[in-house]
Formats: structure tokens, sequence, C-alpha cells
């Protein structure tokens, strides 16, 4: 089948089924769930098999790559992604909730209630684990979806699809969750132009990716997970709780959305704080890149170029500038940010305050590293992505983001005058 | 200057107004408000010879146009868009409510605050009293607005706008509000491609309009307004009170979005009711068209063909369907219906419950009239359009759909584990 009728017409089959799903009680989706994760589990040596494959073409292609720590599966990662479907079984029903109501002067009963979007489309790379949580967060959430992987995963991808869906037809309608089989990129380009199919796109993975998503796409999408952050120290910011909030979002997982890119220091402080953080981020092996006052404070740092701040370093690259006001960092940031997760060190509670307000990101951190902005550390229970965009849903996404609403007006004949 | 060039200035002075915006009082604003509509009826000689030269000039290109009703103001309709200002200032302000939040196990205190989108344009036709309420809603939730009007209202939009911006520069910065002067439709399309600047763009007008926005923008865009609505007369539903709503949602006002586009009639009935409900609705003018079975029941009715029932009738028309279930109305409301507002008429209750349940739309009624979908009659005290699709907003939108949230984050130092 050529890739254009394969997403038709998988697309089509799962738009259908999500009307079944509609009507399915919680506690139906809830078992579905609970027999996806033993089918998974059941089905281990088969995805094992198939990852082995994956990895195999891929190391031959691309020996000693980090891309393959990410695709392999074991055993106890296997368990993690079933443990994963357990906790979602257990996580409220958004479905149904009552999100507010009135009765009108006529008499009019309004509720407006939430309900699924209908089909979700997910766009991703590299990690397999992401097929299990998406799966468990749409069939929870009343969505069917649409799954597109990469091209390195697609055997490991497959192999869970297959689990998930064979471990729950009994419950749910097989055609809910719907695989693209093939990797010609044909396929991405008619997913996003699936117009009243895709009610919802997710691209999950690199700027690149979300970019030409977010450029072509006719159908809704969500962008995510582009975390260009900054980390700003005011002049009243401590020496010790700034070495370590920097240390800690920039070094922890620097190839995460939420850890640091950028550092801005207040220009008062910089000559007493900025050669020790320095000394310490070079010592867990952080390269750093500045500003000119930045080189001449620090030797051996590299020129920071216009291209540097408008980047997403996911690796131990950090960029450096030294800034004379508040404003000059907020400016900074608004401009060159990815509004997702920005942060402030300061003690001085009115500047805390104008920066939580004029920042304009998804989450505006003051004393705390910007590691924190996750789903589950938010409370979610879950994550499919981290909204980066102001429409409908902004910062961690989880089951209430893969919902809309709809009003239910209950009338005895009402007409209007 | 290039009309592509006024777009981007405009925008970029807005975009920077904005930032001044989200630290205006609440009181502020609604002083800015009652200015402006103070400025109106001060202003209201001048709104009027600019509305007469747009009038002379479409009379005489399209003499006798229904259009030119819509197009016209007099000081009675130029009271009315200042008194439509002033309910605006007396509405809660939506920014600064924290919709919800918690502290983490780590001690860290999360809220998720309502703020301001930033920048919202508007891109509408005909009626110039749009202008006033856009501006007064969008300053009310913090942001600023870049209007572009239809070319036949050009000269009163821009008499309306200036009378707004000059009445209000001392409270709020003159650049928040910005009129596109051109009629070369080159503005239209630099607007959808103001990425970065333009964080929603809402088309008002007819479905030839919101379809060339939605299927070409490159900024955030909600769809508002198409109504192909459906009455269903279910096999339960009572002769009386099927008549009354058909007639109300069809005659009162046609042109407008929620009102009955088709009727759908359960085969039981239809030959105890149809000929009753069509007599009624043709005294009153109404065009009927309908489907093979409806056509052999009643005389004189035209064909309802496949563009029929996909059509949006803005006018007296009215295409009847028989069908055999109330599961085959479902699928056709669901295969032809804008989502807009979509109506059963029944006595039976399990049947009510699956209408609301599987039909997928804005609002879903139960015995009444779809004309009631509207801001006003649905307790928010404004309009600025009804949204027809899932994300973000669904239904009509008011001050609440005009902001978006972020995530504060208030921490003593915390770094992730």
């Amino acid at each position: 089948m050529e890739p254009e009728a394969e997403v038709r017409t998988k697309a089509e089959r799962a738009k259908r089924a999500s009307t079944q799903l509609i009507g399915l009680s919680t506690e139906t989706k809830n078992e579905a769930l609970l027999a996806m994760a033993n089918g998974l589990e059941a089905g281990c040596q088969t995805i094992l098999d198939a990852n082995r494959a994956d990895m195999d073409e891929y190391s031959l292609q691309n020996p000693g790559s980090p891309l393959l720590d990410r695709l392999m599966l074991n055993q106890p990662r296997i368990k993690a992604m079933a443990d994963g479907i357990r906790e979602v079984s257990r996580l409220p029903d958004p479905v149904g909730e009552i999100v507010d109501g009135m009765r009108t002067a006529d008499g009019l009963e309004i509720s407006r209630v939430r309900v699924p979007l209908g089909l979700v489309a997910i766009i991703y790379e590299a990690r397999p684990n992401v097929t299990a949580d998406a799966v468990s967060l749409c069939i929870k959430s009343g969505n069917s979806i649409l799954l597109r992987g990469g091209s390195e995963a697609i055997r490991s991808n497959g192999a869970i699809v297959n689990a998930l869906v064979e471990s729950s037809r009994h419950l749910i309608p097989a055609d809910s969750i719907q695989f693209v089989e093939t990797a010609d990129r044909r396929a991405v380009g008619a997913m996003l132009l699936a117009r009243g199919l895709i009610d919802l796109l997710i691209p999950r993975g690199g700027s690149g990716l979300i970019g030409h998503v977010v450029e072509n796409a006719k159908v809704p999408v969500i962008e995510t997970g582009v975390g260009n952050c900054h980390i700003y120290v005011d002049e009243s910011a401590k020496l010790e709780m700034a070495s370590d909030i920097v240390y800690n979002a920039k070094v922890q997982r620097p190839a995460i959305c939420n850890a640091a890119k950028k550092l801005l220091i207040h220009s008062s402080v910089a000559q007493t704080h900025l050669p020790e953080m320095a000394k310490r981020l070079r010592g867990a092996g952080v390269v750093l890149k500045g500003c000119p006052r930045t080189r001449a404070l620090i030797s051996g740092v590299g020129e920071a170029t216009e291209e540097d701040w408008q980047t997403e370093y996911l690796d131990m690259r950090l960029a450096v500038k030294i800034v004379d006001t508040l404003e000059e960092a907020i400016v900074h940031i608004n401009r060159y940010g990815s509004k997702h997760s920005e942060a402030i060190v300061t003690e001085d509670y009115d500047r805390a305050q104008r920066f939580l307000r004029d920042v304009d990101a998804a989450a505006v951190y003051v004393n705390a590293s910007t590691r924190f902005t996750d789903g589950f550390l938010f409370g979610m229970g879950a994550e499919i992505g981290i909204s980066t965009q102001k429409l409908h849903a902004r910062g961690p996404m989880a089951l209430r983001e893969l919902t809309t609403t709809k009003y239910l007006v209950r009338g005895k004949g009402q007409v209007r005058k």
C-alpha cells in the first residue's frame, strides 16, 4: 500500500473506533489497560527479539551512537513500561467531569462536560517506551491513537503495539490503536494533512521534527518540548544557592528539554559568583561559551554567537551572558527563550514577583531548578509531552489535556424570544 | 507602505505594547474602557460621517444589498456599542485567577495562573460594531489587538478605532490597538504568516474567509462560527414542541450561525408531524428541500443534494431528511455538521442521553432551540466568537478564552535529585 493510503485507511479506522471509545466505562478502560500491561510482559521475548533486530541494523549504520542506549530495550525496561500503564489505570478518568454549569433565566440547564478529543496522532523519535505511554494515556482519556515512530525503532514499536492490541481487543475496539508501519516519510506528510480525521497531532522529538510539523500541518497541533531554558542569577542571589541550581539544571540530565541551556548573571555579582560557578561546572565537564564580558572574566571561554543564544543545546554546552539589569535579562529571555521553563535566583521579593509576571513561558521559577517541569512532579501522574504554546495546554500535558469540553443543554421546549 | 510592511510594523508595536498591558491593574483597564465608551459617544458625528462615506460607496456598487443594513451606523447603534464596552468593564477580570495549584513533596509551591495571550488579531467582515466589541474584550483580558475589517467598512472601522485609541491613550499604551488601514488583500496574507508576533488569530465572517484562514495560517487560529446545525425530531417527539423548536431555530434569525439549517425526522412520525410543520414553515417563507422520502410526502419540495447537506444555509432554505433510527441521525450529523449546535426533540430519556453523548459538537441540545448558543445567554456577559474546534475553546468565547495560563513555581533552592 502507498504510504498515504496506509495513513488514510488507519486514520479512518481509528476515527470510527473513537466513537465507540466515548461510550466505554472507566472500569472497562482500566481493565483494558491492565490487560495491556500483562500483555507487554507476556510478550517480552517477542518485543526483545524485534528490538534486537532494530539495534543490530542501527549499530551497523551508526556504530557507537549515543542513541543506541535510548533505543535499547531489556526486561526491566519492558517491566517499567508495563508498570507505567498500570499507573495510568489508577489515575482519575477525566472524561465526564462537569467543569462548570448553570441554569439560565429561561430554565435551560447548561453543563460543560469533559469529553475525549477523538483521534490523537503522535509522531515521535527514538525511545520505544513512548509507544506504551502514549497508548495508555489516549485510551484512558477515551481517544483512539495513530502512532508514527522513528524508523530506527520500527520493529520494536510494531511489536509493542501488537502486544497492546492483542491483549486488549476483548475489551476495546482493536482499531483504536493504529501503527503506521511504513518507514516512508510520505506517511508523515499524509498525517499532517488529515483534516477532519486527526483531532490532535503531537510531535515529540527534536526541534527539527517539531518545526517541520508546526510549519506544515493542516491538522491541530500542540508544540512540545523544545526547551531553550535560562537561569538568571540576580544581583541579590546567594552564591551557594545560585551555584547549586545552575549546576543541577545544567548537569543532571543535559539532554532533557527542561535542562538549563543558558546562564544570565547580573554584572554586580559576576566577579564574586561566576568564577566559582564556572569552575564547578567545568569540573563536571560543562563547556562554557560566553558574551565578551564573560570571556574577559573567565579564561578559555568560546564566543557565544547569535546562533548560540537561539539554540537549544542538548549536550554539555552552557552559554553565559552578563547583564546589567533585571529588565535586560527578561528581554533576553522573552526574545530567545522557547517559552518552556525559565528561572531566577534572587533574595529580592519585588524582583521575584516581576520575573514571575513578565517572563513569558509555560513555567517560571524562583529559586528552584528548571528540571522540575514534568507531568509527574507537577502531580499529574503521567505526561504525554510539555506544551510550549499558549492555546489549549501550556506546560506538562497528561490526561486532562487530551480532552475537550462540550456544552450539554437540557430544556423542556424553550425557544428564543 | 506596502501591506506586508504595514502589518509587520503594527503587529510589532502591538506586541511590544502587550508586555505593558500585563502589568495594568483591573481598575486601570476598566477606566480605559469607560473612557473609550465616552469617546465613542463624543466622536459620534465623525464616525457617522465616515460611515456615510462607506455606505455611499457600497450602495453605488451594490444597490439594494442586504449587507447595507449590517454596515449602517446611526446614533442608537453607536450608543449600543458604547454600552457594550461599559458592560465589559463590569465583567470580572480573568487575568490573575489562580486556576489550581499545589505544594509538592519537595516543598515547591506551584500555582497555575491565568495570563493574557499577548497579541490577538481579528479578521472580520461587515458589521463595524465588531470593532468595539473585540477591542474591549482584548483590553479587558490584557491583550493588545490587531484589527483587519472588511474593505466595505474601512472608514467606519478606522473612525471607531481612532475614537477608542484617542480617548484611552492616557491610561493604556496607544499602540495596544492597531488597525490595518490598507484594503489590499496581501495584508491578510501577512497576518496569517506573523509567527512569533500574533498569539491568536480569530477569523469572523463567512465560511469562505474562515476556510481560507484555517488553511493558510501559520499563526495559532481559532475557527469560529460556521453553523450547519440540525434539529432531529425523534419518534417520541411531541408535534407541538417539535414544531415550535424547528420554527424558532429556522425562522427567528436565519442568517445567524446558530440557526437550524437542516431538519432530520424519524420515519415513524414523518407522516403525522412533517406535513403540519412544513405548512407552518412555508407560511413564514421557508423554502424546503428534501430527501426522496420527504419529497414523496410533501409536494413541491426540491431535491436536497450532497452539496445541500454540506452547506450552511444563511437564508430561508431548510433541507429535510427522513431517517429510520436515532443512530442514522447521529451519523448524519457527525458527518455533515460543522460541530456548532445540534438538537434532538424527544420524550425518551435514553435517546436524549445517547444524543448528548454521541453527537460531536460544541453545544448539544435536548428539547430546546439551537438559537441559544451565545456568550451572553450562556452567562459569559460577552462574546468574541463561537469556536467550532476542539482545542483551547469550544462554543461561545469571551474573556476567559482570550487568556492562557502559566505555572509559577516558588522554591527555596530546590534541585532535582
